[in-house]
């Protein structure tokens, strides 16, 4: 058994354990994820905001570009949350001084939108599919939807961001789980309060490693080699990577949010929810300094609410309104191809476990 | 050249890049330095609120213990902070509450103290003493203090938080560099604003390595041998472990601080600023709790006004207004003595380094 013939890798059938994370807005392309899945590793599409015809689309283009297995992210949905109208108001206004910065002429509403009837949706094309491996992040699905799954032969992945949420998915049925250390770009994970949920990969993993039995994916903070092998070493399995797939040649990522992580310093990756009322980490900018100690709309009003700020602010190419997700890492970031860099990550790993 | 055998290793003369974390309040008493440095790695004497006179005994006894290399570590203070007397009349009726919980008659006032003469006299020590290692916190010594360190041998290290401060402490003058991941326990090394030196290990490491040539010594997060083969991976070649020593039967910690690490779960630890007016991570209390949004002194302040309240509370075995600082992987601690755990630290090491 080396680093790369292991229980994930015959579980899910694939050369390298390697995942690219499934980053949600556009990033994870059909292009990014089959070339991954090619490459020998796992290519996963961040689904969650995605209607479940564009993932359909998604999954048909990607499977028209590989025989490989490959993965969809959905977030489950809290179906509980609302704002007072108070509330609404006042962040409207709040966002309005920004709306007319970038010249959008109409009034900033928040959009009414069915987040239950969404996710159910995702799940029916996830279903109909077929889809190889099926993730989920924010919640945990009712059992019947895993039992389903089960039944399907698709493989579950739960995204855990401390011991007793990793413990959370393996007796819920999770086939695998993802340990998102703090280091990671985007949304934080966390089932539960937020502030638990911030333990850096170091911790993160071994204590997972040694609370449940299947097999840990390590997240945040891994940008080459050298993350591959030391999360290794600190028990996990799989290894999944984020920010260093986003300046990928075959990323969606808008080219601004590229260049702002060719040029980031890991101190300007900050922890913020001003985009989305849920903490995520991205590069600092105008908009996250200037939003902070707002008070926010809970996750996710607070992101239908600035959705079309950000929105414009891309197309003005204007990263200061962007949200510029990434991780601590951000300094190893490269242009490069799927292919290239998954060589590197491969080769590298070899050298480091070898050369020791 | 083996893990144990680098730069590190020759340039201090140890036989493993195994660092016992400088951890000042009491817990590294001379017996456990001393068991550090006879097992083959370096103990490390956190003298940072010692007098010289406390530091220089110290030093006799660890050298009456042993013939190996160890180290000291200073606060180099900030001797510009200050504080109106109206904040400081705030938060001593703040505590006020505190200390009659906890039968202390008298009213907490806040001591004088002169920090630019403890340092002076402290330095004074480490020459007359010719200490073999002496480490850095919270800033950066005069070049002068460095150059005269140089001169007669003594190794400097530097305490650094994110990369700009690892470049920082190379241009400096420091030998090797502490690269302290947000996983630590205790307070965060930071030289600058604070919010810049959060970085989990797994994003650090690799980063500082890339950054300065110097030997970077990783902290944060690692509490056993698959830390310190993490950490090597990234490209460490000293490993650093605090919160695992306080648990050893030579540390200095309170039993009942002792027993609060042994118990507590990584979502536990919380970064406070509440004892000491400065950044640290420690097990989360009522006092870590209540005094969450309240305005504090800037540090030293804090802390010499929170000291009485600490001492008091250690003596009645009240862990509720303690400082217990512990690092994330906290679940990882166990009662154990220090020759055993570095035997299975360095048989561990060797199992995970070969292994693979």
């Amino acid at each position: 058994m080396g680093w790369n013939r292991n229980r994930l890798t015959e579980k899910l059938d694939i050369q390298y354990p390697v995942f690219q994370a499934p980053m949600a807005g556009g990033m994870t392309t059909p292009r990014l994820i089959s070339e991954v899945s090619n490459s020998g590793g796992l290519g996963n599409m961040g689904a969650g905001y995605m209607n479940s015809d564009e993932i359909r689309e998604d999954i048909r283009k990607i499977r028209s570009l590989t025989d490989k297995p490959f993965g969809v992210n959905l977030f489950v949905p809290n179906l509980g949350v609302s704002a007072q109208n108070e509330e609404i108001s006042r962040m409207e206004e709040v966002l309005t001084q920004y709306s007319s910065e970038l010249g959008i002429k109409e009034k900033l509403l928040l959009p009414k939108k069915d987040y239950g009837t969404l996710y159910e949706k995702q799940l029916e094309v996830v279903f109909e599919e077929s889809v190889p491996v099926c993730s989920f992040t924010f919640g945990i699905p009712d059992s019947n939807v895993i039992r389903e799954l089960n039944k399907q032969g698709t493989i579950i992945i739960g995204t855990a961001t401390n011991v007793n949420e990793a413990v959370e998915w393996e007796d819920a049925g999770a086939d695998l789980i993802v340990a998102q250390g703090s280091e990671a770009g985007g949304h934080r994970g966390t089932l539960h309060k937020e502030e638990s949920g911030l333990i850096g990969s170091m911790a993160l993993i071994p204590q997972v490693a040694d609370a449940v039995s299947k097999p840990v994916v390590a997240a945040g903070g891994i940008m080459d080699a050298r993350g591959i092998a030391a999360a290794m070493m600190l028990g996990a399995a799989g290894f999944q990577l984020g920010t260093v797939f986003l300046t990928c040649r075959e990323s969606g990522a808008n080219p601004i949010y590229k260049n702002a992580i060719l040029n980031a310093t890991e101190e300007q990756t900050v922890l913020t929810k001003a985009f989305s009322g849920k903490l995520a980490r991205g590069i600092s900018n105008r908009f996250t300094e200037e939003m902070e100690g707002q008070q926010l709309l809970p996750y996710p009003l607070q992101n239908d609410m600035t959705a079309s700020l950000r929105k414009q602010a891309a197309k003005l190419e204007h990263p200061e309104f962007m949200s510029l997700w990434a991780g601590q890492g951000v300094r190893m970031a490269e242009e490069i191809t799927v292919k290239e860099l998954m060589l590197k990550l491969v080769k590298g790993t070899e050298a480091l476990i070898d050369g020791k």
